[in-house]
């Protein structure tokens, strides 16, 4: 099986939002949005990645958790997952939210226009890339080495890489909140039902999971 | 995480009927039942082991297909799974369904009454036990060396495991048939509701996902 692109456990409102504006460090989905109303269904699953405590729920949401991971190579990620700096860097001491211990476990590629030296937290390497949809998508599964490649968001950068036709898999989670600002994913899944196969599936959480595909 | 006994992707009537009866050689499943009635959901999925064409789906009942050897070290099945035959066995001719590459790639433990000496076929090794499901368990789990063990089936097995109280996670699809007469799994899922967490999720395909674990 060739490499794929996929896009893994993003969530919008109902209404298409996946993060509101005003990015802060005390607000990493901007000021409008708590990101456990986007994440809820996430955090409850056993296999959710940033778990410390046991227990957790393991159905159909756990199964989407567990796959999280698989056959993953390499992350490619906007500037604004990777922090709230905009502009160039002031200094570059910031080094993600994620602690020692980031959650990748891969190469991470981070697209900006202001790159800075590549650095490791555990074994998880950020590169920094000032470069096209296409050209990141050739350097991440390069890294990948033969496995394949993670689009990790956020929701701006998931729409430039749609437009450029990168993405080869795709599940986003439809939490059942309004946001009605922000930076948005889509007006209406049916968008992409021209390009890729599509199918929903209503979750006892009350989300909706919406995956798209082509072969 | 500790060991965990699984049961993944075992297919039974609306009526909870996992296979018919006089299975034989041409009829696994036994006479009245098609394994395509049963399995149609599993085998349209891009994951699904046995594929051998390129595509497939990449839906929700994919995301099942993708989990099923994930963290899995062994599988313990019963007679019926492995063949057709009873009693005695004839001759040791027999070695599984699944020719030269069968897809377990771990230790399978067969119960039967009637051990015979191990074997192996490229990288899968059928061992036969007279055995409690207890015993079969622990020899199961010594094999997988951390890993969790999948219990494979069929429904008689996965009864006597439950009702040895030896399962930890299970998914079972209810497919939309009648098939009345035959081994059964359950009456109603709702017979195990007091001992697990359950969850049940409607997929396009008509299948009904149900979802049981236990911390």
């Amino acid at each position: 099986m060739s490499q794929r692109i996929r896009v893994h456990c993003i969530n919008v409102s109902a209404d298409g939002v996946g993060a509101g504006h005003e990015q802060s460090l005390d607000r990493p989905f901007g000021s409008d949005v708590s990101p456990g109303d986007l994440f809820f269904w996430l955090g409850a699953t056993a296999h959710w990645l940033n778990r410390t405590d046991p227990g957790g729920t393991r159905g159909m949401e756990d199964y989407i958790s567990r796959d999280y991971t698989r056959n993953i190579g390499a992350e490619i990620m906007g500037r604004n997952k990777f922090g709230p700096q905009r502009g160039p860097w002031e200094n570059e001491d910031w080094t993600g939210w994620w602690g020692d211990e980031p959650p990748f476990h891969t190469p991470v590629f981070v697209l900006t226009h202001h790159p800075r030296p590549s650095f490791s937290l555990s074994d998880t390497t950020f590169h920094f890339l000032d470069a096209t949809p296409q050209e990141a998508a050739d350097r991440a599964k390069a890294a990948a080495e033969g496995q394949d490649v993670r689009l990790g968001g956020g929701v701006r950068t998931i729409r430039e890489f749609l437009d450029a036709g990168l993405v080869d898999e795709m599940h986003i989670a439809v939490v059942p909140i309004e946001l009605g600002e922000g930076i948005r994913l889509w007006d209406s899944s049916e968008e992409l039902t021209d390009r890729y196969e599509h199918e929903q599936v209503s979750a006892p959480s009350g989300v909706t999971h919406h995956f798209f595909w082509r072969d």
